[in-house]
């Protein structure tokens, strides 16, 4: 009978599964195990006392709203502090532009149904975020990728992708998952003036954007474009006429539990997000967001951002000394300015997914880089290095253990890339862990 | 630009919209309004202090489980208690055979997403639930109806309706939405008999069958299913062999702000759910599983809906007997059973959505009968009406409004259907209202 089952599932569902990764992370869940995997924020940071106060005041106060079926575009005053928030960042929206989803993913997933027909294609830098992949496979999306460099999307090498006619950009300016690369201002420019020059969209993921250790803020591109339209003197109307999806979340900020994040976009698009998640879920928890938004509304937020900060800033500092001390030469890795990753390179024969087992037994654990990109034959000799979750010694540790790994498997390969360079040696393929 | 950004959605979103209902439900939403129209529990059964209770205990205990991130099938305590509240039922399951989904709404979305190709036809019975509708729009199902009476779905038509090779069938048995019937042991035992002479599985949507005032308890089809598995030698697996993906929720029981709500069915489809689940919103609001787990745990829920019982039951009994006081003689409704609902019918000529514009002047409402048929031509004269929400004085006046209009509606007709079965009568169209 499962047999029966499995000839009804519909063709989008051929290429959902990414098993492969789910069975690799399977085993990084052991609870001894040291894990650069997860995207998980340190629980160390969660306002517990602050959700405790409010789930008091919120269910005295206004209970039965909380409990109860609320509009499908999001508990209004929470609407209203995110656009107060954005603000800050140059954004000018109003609560029409906005719309709360049970998480970023489901924004994701709510610009799929909403954009792609099966077949479209979708410009995506490279590596990319392994959710939206997996949200818009659903959809039976094709890609069109764009080489990413330590300062994130190559805009020089856009304008071939943007000829192929994509249904949109999707790109992650700010300390970039899973790269942790964040775009300079010139290239965000160069991102909004190409997509006015070919009339495509930009989906702009920001779950991060807050979250900076070192360096100067750079504008958001939804702000930017805002700015493009003005300059042009497109009727002053900000991003209302404007060619950007912009994605916000609390999951980083606040806390992941509660499932919320938002789209803000020009309302003529929200409008349609709204009548698309009606199918999808009819609304977001009125608990969770009347939570969040006690919780934020008098400024408790902008204080709690500069612990966050404060606490991965040390466990990022930690992590890029302990490579250095502990990573073979035959390595590198990015230095990002912000948010919860960085993206280590192994020599290029390094198959990073086959590695992992062998970590695994070291109770050690990481994402293979493959899992970012479209096509899984790229990205095969990086990882993922998650710093935000474990505990300082714990970084320390796991990465000397990942350390003495690669050294220990890059020293056993019969012969190295640049010894090859020989006259009378014959390439070997070198035996897998 | 606004027309721009329509150019680019996908084809799936040209049915999505049903934006006539959106504007009529619009009207329904002022607050001096008694409103028959939405599915809205009376917040008078809120379990607040049970949910303040659970709030302090689970943020106080485990604090930093309820605002992490979570596995996508669910809380896995919560999921052991619904195996154990379906043991009930005649069900069982095991917590690998349930999936938790944020509401009912979600699961229709993520079996859409699992079976529907475009094009491909779904068997629902008239009227059926608007939001399985909007759901399964999105995929660009075409429909196969089968005409349902006083005691639910016809199941002596049910085969025309199958031969035309449906993907599934969709079937609320319980004190349907919108009609408010129950579908007896007899037809249940033939769909399932059907289901599997045609290899059609069946989507059991049971979001009220805890929700019962008078009667008896009809098995779920999901039992009758595995029952019938089990009577044909079919390997003894209970519904593991089964044909029957059912849906349940916490909407109507505790609280429909949490957004909960699951699905049971055999494992193989579960485990492709919760990999759709996972592209659509990572997982469900930790918190919010974790409350309702905390608050249901110890046996809470079997009292409380007691109470509701109690409550509904007297709501709806207000309804009936408004109903015959103040309803016109040309009007029909149906008994509930149960549930939350019950549908009226006023004679064929007369127009309900027409109906509610004046209908909304005088500060009453309804959901029109067309919004529950895939063709919104049929069902013209018929209205849902919600007891579950406004109180009793509420619902003999807000009943005492529609019988008043729907009499001058009648009686301003010039020339009334019994009466052009005449020879020199020309039949003239009425005005509408």
């Amino acid at each position: 009978m499962a047999a029966l089952w499995r000839n009804r599932y519909a063709q989008r569902n051929q290429r959902m599964g990414r098993s492969v990764i789910r069975e690799l992370l399977k085993f990084t869940m052991q609870p001894d195990i040291i894990s650069f995997a997860g995207g998980l924020p340190a629980p160390e940071v969660f306002p517990l006392a602050e959700v405790q106060e409010a789930a008091c005041r919120v269910l005295a106060e206004r209970g039965a709203a909380a409990l109860q079926y609320g509009p499908t575009e999001g508990y209004q005053p929470l609407r209203e502090f995110i656009c107060h928030q954005m603000y800050g960042y140059g954004v000018k929206a109003e609560p029409g532009n906005v719309v709360i989803t049970s998480g970023s993913q489901q924004a994701l997933d709510l610009i799929g149904k909403l954009l792609i027909n099966a077949g479209d294609r979708v410009l995506v830098e490279e590596p990319t975020y392994l959710g939206a992949l997996q949200a818009w496979n659903a959809y039976q999306a094709e890609y069109a990728t764009v080489t990413s460099d330590d300062c994130g999307l190559r805009t020089d090498l856009l304008e071939e992708g943007l000829r192929v006619g994509p249904k949109f950009m999707y790109v992650l300016p700010n300390f970039q998952n899973p790269a942790g690369t964040t775009l300079p201002l010139d290239r965000r420019l160069e991102l909004v003036r190409l997509s006015h020059k070919y009339g495509i969209p930009i989906v702009e993921d920001d779950p991060y954007g807050a979250l900076r250790y070192e360096g100067e803020h750079v504008s958001p591109v939804l702000a930017l474009d805002a700015d493009f339209q003005t300059a042009e003197g497109l009727a002053g109307r900000g991003f209302e006429e404007g060619n950007v999806i912009y994605l916000g979340t609390f999951s980083k900020t606040l806390a992941p539990g509660l499932r919320l994040g938002w789209v803000a976009a020009p309302v003529e698009v929200i409008e349609q997000l709204v009548m698309v998640k009606q199918g999808a879920d009819l609304h977001t928890s009125s608990l969770d967001q009347m939570l969040a938004y006690e919780i934020v509304k008098d400024g408790f937020l902008d204080q709690h951002i500069r612990i966050i900060r404060q606490l991965y800033g040390e466990r990022r500092d930690v992590m890029l000394s302990s490579l250095a001390r502990h990573f073979p030469a035959e390595c590198s890795w990015t230095h990002p300015e912000g948010g919860l990753f960085l993206w280590a390179r192994a020599p290029e024969w390094l198959d990073t997914a086959e590695l992992l087992k062998e970590a695994v037994k070291r109770k050690v654990a990481y994402v293979p880089g493959f899992a970012f990109y479209p096509n899984p034959t790229h990205g095969r000799n990086a990882m993922r290095l998650n710093f935000s979750n474990a505990q300082p010694a714990q970084i320390e540790e796991g990465i000397r253990r990942l350390g003495v790994l690669l050294k220990e498997t890059i020293d056993a390969r019969p012969f190295v890339e640049n010894k090859t360079v020989g006259a009378d040696i014959t390439y070997k393929p070198i035996a897998r862990l």
